[in-house]
Formats: structure tokens, C-alpha cells, sequence
């Protein structure tokens, strides 16, 4: 990787046009038809092959996988996830981990190799890390992926019913997630200062539910420069105006950050009725060029 | 496993007569000598074998592996950490899994298929889990805790030196750690409480760093049943009476928790220095009776 990972991100969204992001999601349940029976390793390989291939022939910018799907399936479904991201950066597309990894001093040392170090067994392009245990606990992942021209997305307000229990907490005036935002800015211009690209995108990113628009406007402005890594598109009701809230239409493009896509991409009916590989990758790119209508233009219907 | 985790927890720390669970913290440059120069997957095993055995033979209730430093080796070393999990629950000992886990709805029901499901294929006893995104994302690992008797410790008030960012900010006169131990309070006695054993102790724990007496004493008066998961003892300097703040002396036994100390036991000059796998277990079992001597009897010096 010869750049920042702010600079390849900004230079994929604009070379794909769109800000749309597949999730990467085996669910055991959620497979299609064809793969039924099948070895589970065995099947989410070929479920995230195929997944990508088609992600990959439509032009996406990026794949998310969600790596608890993986680790789920112990020893061999972590190889599984290895040898797609392997597959996913060879066929041009970003690889955003979604382990949401977290822990302090040479603990989160370790976690930082396994996903963003020079010799990362799981190599991602991004990763996405949790900030619960303080700014402190993000430095040694900030450090490995300065080092590797990689990026990271930090857990800051999140899409889940319950996700206010603990980040809308109102801590003197402002909402802990406030908070926090205000303390990844300090560290933006700070530690993290050596993941800003070329292209004026930071590479110290941030998770931002697609369904609190509001929000991600709020955080926009503490956070000017950060890639907003927006989950929960399609599935979860989210609309494309919503979605957007927080990246910015530049002439041709939505930039500043990508709005995942799951369910809505390799979960539909059509995917999940799949009796053979083609007709799985037909569904994944009907749904791929739908999704890409609501989202890719200036302003979509919200 | 035939009882719940509280209870067997409860049994443990009685039979063993120590509250001292031993981390095994496969770092890199803290390996014994004599394992300089082999391969890194053979080497964290040994490493976890050697010291398992010496867990073992000195009567602790309980290992407590960070999987962070498995991880970090790839799907290989995620093959050793399972080997070694298994191992430790043949030679008697609890294992406590430091993954620190936590993610939203299906996510973390694949999460809790991994580390706490009937066919979970990195066994534990118990998790750590992350609340950061909310109480709803504790859900699936709790149901899967009851079924099939483990346990979870939820961080809460951790011990580095950035802990206080989210976790002591100030919501409501009351800061962020104690809103949330209030938030398990309620948990334990709703969804939680099928966690509960018959020994009156809860499945639900929580971790709480050891540089911190008056916080683990405040967190015991609101979580009366919840084991403490104590990290931090020894390496980051924290003496006994410190460390067991928040424990209980019941005649025999301090209950109530466990106390981890990793690098204290394993990580010694001695143990490092260890040209042999007999002067390494010798090492280890010299600072367990060390670490025993200041932790077991009711009033060490602090």
C-alpha cells in the first residue's frame, strides 16, 4: 500500500461513484439456497467469493466483512476471512474489517498487528475499533496504521435501540458520544495527525449509525475531515437521504465516508431463493444496481 | 457443564482457597529463552501448556487467556488458543476468554455462538465482553451464557491510564461507570438474572481495574452478586489489599472474584530468563506461591 488509507478511500469513491459499501455477512440462516448443507467453511467461502466478485464487477469502492460471522466457525472460518480479503484487495476493492477490536497498551499492540500490521494475518485496509476503555487504548492502533498507510473507524453513535443507554448519556451538557467526538478531534490533530492523507481526509474515521441523521450532521461539523463509516442502509429502514446525512456531494460524487449495506445487497429474497452461483450474483447485482440509484445521486428521493 | 458459572466459580475459588487466576499473555518479547527462534504457534502453545500445568499443580481456580495475543498469530494461533482452552478444562482449571467482544443484534449472537455456545468453538467458561454500544448488545451473549452455564464479566471500570475519558465522565452527578453498573443492576435482575446460580452469586460479572479500591468498593455496593474480574495485579502495581477491594472473606476464602495477574507469573525475570521447560515451570510456580502468600490470607499488608 503506497498511500493513505484517507487518500485511496477518497480516491475510490470517486473513481466508483458511489458511497455504497457491501457488508460481507454469512449469517448462517441468510445463506442462499444452493449452499444448503454444505460445510459451513466451506459455504461462507463461496458465499463471500461470489459476494465479491459481484461487488467488485459493479464497481463498489469497498467490502465490509463482519468478522464475528467468521470467528464464529472458529480456526477455519477466521482462514476463510483471511483468504477473502486477500480476495476482495486483489479484486481492487477496500477492505473495511468490522471487528470493532478493543483493549489497552500492548494488548491492543496485538490486535493492532493481527489486523493493520506489516505482517497482518487478517490484513484490512480499515478497521473498525472500539473506544470505551479511553483515547489512550486507540494510540497503538493509530501508531501500526500510520505505519501501513491503513485507517480506522472508531464506534461513536451507533444504529441499535439500545445504543443510547451508554452514548447519549448527557455528560455536562452533551452527550458522552459528543464527548467522545470532541476527544477524537483533539487526537485527529494530534497522535492521529499522521493518518491525514493528501486529500485532506483524515485516516481516523468514525461508525456512525445511518439512522440518526441529525447526528451525523452534528458530528460532521465536530469532525470535519473523518470518513464516516455508516452501517444499517436498506435492513434497518434507513432511507437514502438519511443515509447520507454527513458525506458531501463534490460535482460528480458522494464523498467523506461509505453507507454499508448487508441484507439489502446479498440478503434479499431473490439472493436467498439462489439455486446456483449465477443466479445468487443476478440477485447481489440487481439489488447493487438499486441501491445505487436511491444513493449515487445528488438528491435522491429521502 | 453441569451448574451455572456462578457456581462453579463460587466452588473453584473455595476448593483452591486463592482468588489468583493466571494470565496467559503469550507476548512476544516475554517469552522464556528457551523458546527464542521457534515458530510462533508452537512457541504460544508450549508457553500455554507449561504454564496451564503449573495453574494446575498449584491449585488456582482459573487461567485467563487474552486473545489478543492469539489473534494476533492468525487462524493458527486461534487453533492454539482453542487447544489450550480445552487443555486448561481437562487439568480442572475455569477459563476466563479476554476478547472483550461486542457488536449489535445477530452480530452478537455470532459472537456468543463463538466463545459461549453449546458447540462454541473457542470454549469458555466466561467472556469479556464490551457495553459500549448498549445494554440490548449484552442480550444475545446472556441468553447464550444460560443456556449453556457460562458467564460473562462486563467491563466497567477498567485500570489504564485513559480509562476515565467515556468512563469517568460526569453524567448527572453520577459518572459513566456507575450509570452503567446501575444499568446492569437492573439487567440482573431482569434478563440476567436466569445467569443466577444457587449459590446466590450471579453469572453477570463485571471487570474492574485494581488501581482502584474506593470504585471497587462503590461497584460491590451496586452490584452486591456480581463476581469482579480484577485485572492489573502486580505489573501495574497494585498491592493485595488493593486488589481486593470488592471481595468478600468468607472464614476460609476470599469469594467474590478473581484476581488476574499475568506478567507477575509468567513474565518474571526468572520465567523469561528460563533456559528449560522445568526452570520455566519453576519460575512460575516460585511467584505463584509469592503472589498466593500476599493475596490469600485475610489481612496481607496492603
Amino acid at each position: 500500500m503506497s498511500s493513505a488509507f484517507a487518500d485511496r478511500l477518497a480516491a475510490a469513491l470517486e473513481k466508483s461513484g458511489t458511497p455504497l459499501c457491501m457488508g460481507i455477512d454469512p449469517h448462517p440462516a441468510l445463506l442462499p439456497a444452493f449452499l444448503s448443507g454444505q460445510e459451513p467453511a466451506r459455504a461462507i467461502r463461496l458465499f463471500g467469493q461470489l459476494a465479491i466478485e459481484a461487488a467488485a464487477s459493479a464497481g463498489l469502492p469497498a467490502v465490509k466483512p463482519q468478522v464475528a460471522l467468521f470467528e464464529q466457525h472458529g480456526p477455519a472460518g477466521m482462514a476463510v476471512l483471511a483468504e477473502l480479503a486477500e480476495l476482495a484487495q486483489q479484486a481492487g476493492l477496500l477492505v473495511i474489517m468490522d471487528a470493532k477490536r478493543g483493549d489497552i497498551g500492548s494488548t491492543s499492540a496485538a490486535y493492532a498487528a493481527a489486523w493493520l500490521g506489516p505482517h497482518a494475518p487478517f490484513a484490512a485496509d480499515a478497521l473498525t475499533v472500539n473506544p470505551f476503555m479511553g483515547m489512550d487504548t486507540l494510540a497503538p492502533f493509530i501508531e501500526e496504521a500510520a505505519s501501513t498507510g491503513r485507517g480506522l473507524f472508531v464506534l461513536v453513535r451507533t444504529s441499535n435501540e439500545g445504543s443510547g443507554d451508554l452514548q447519549d448519556l448527557d455528560a455536562g451538557g452533551k452527550p458522552v458520544w459528543q464527548r467522545l467526538a470532541d476527544q477524537l478531534a483533539r487526537l485527529d490533530t494530534g497522535l492521529a495527525a499522521s493518518l491525514s492523507g493528501l486529500s485532506g481526509w483524515s485516516g481516523l474515521g468514525v461508525v456512525v449509525g445511518a439512522t440518526r441523521p441529525q447526528q451525523a450532521e452534528a458530528l460532521r461539523s465536530i469532525l470535519p475531515n473523518a470518513p464516516f463509516l455508516i452501517p444499517g442502509y436498506g435492513a434497518q429502514g434507513a432511507g437514502p437521504e438519511r443515509a447520507r446525512a454527513g458525506l458531501l456531494w463534490q460535482e460528480t460524487h458522494w464523498q467523506g465516508g461509505l453507507i454499508n449495506s448487508a441484507r439489502g445487497l446479498t440478503g434479499t429474497d431473490a439472493a436467498r431463493q439462489a439455486s446456483s452461483p449465477d443466479s445468487f450474483q443476478n440477485a447481489v447485482l440487481a439489488a447493487i444496481r438499486q441501491a445505487r440509484a436511491e444513493l449515487d445521486s445528488p438528491r435522491a428521493a429521502g
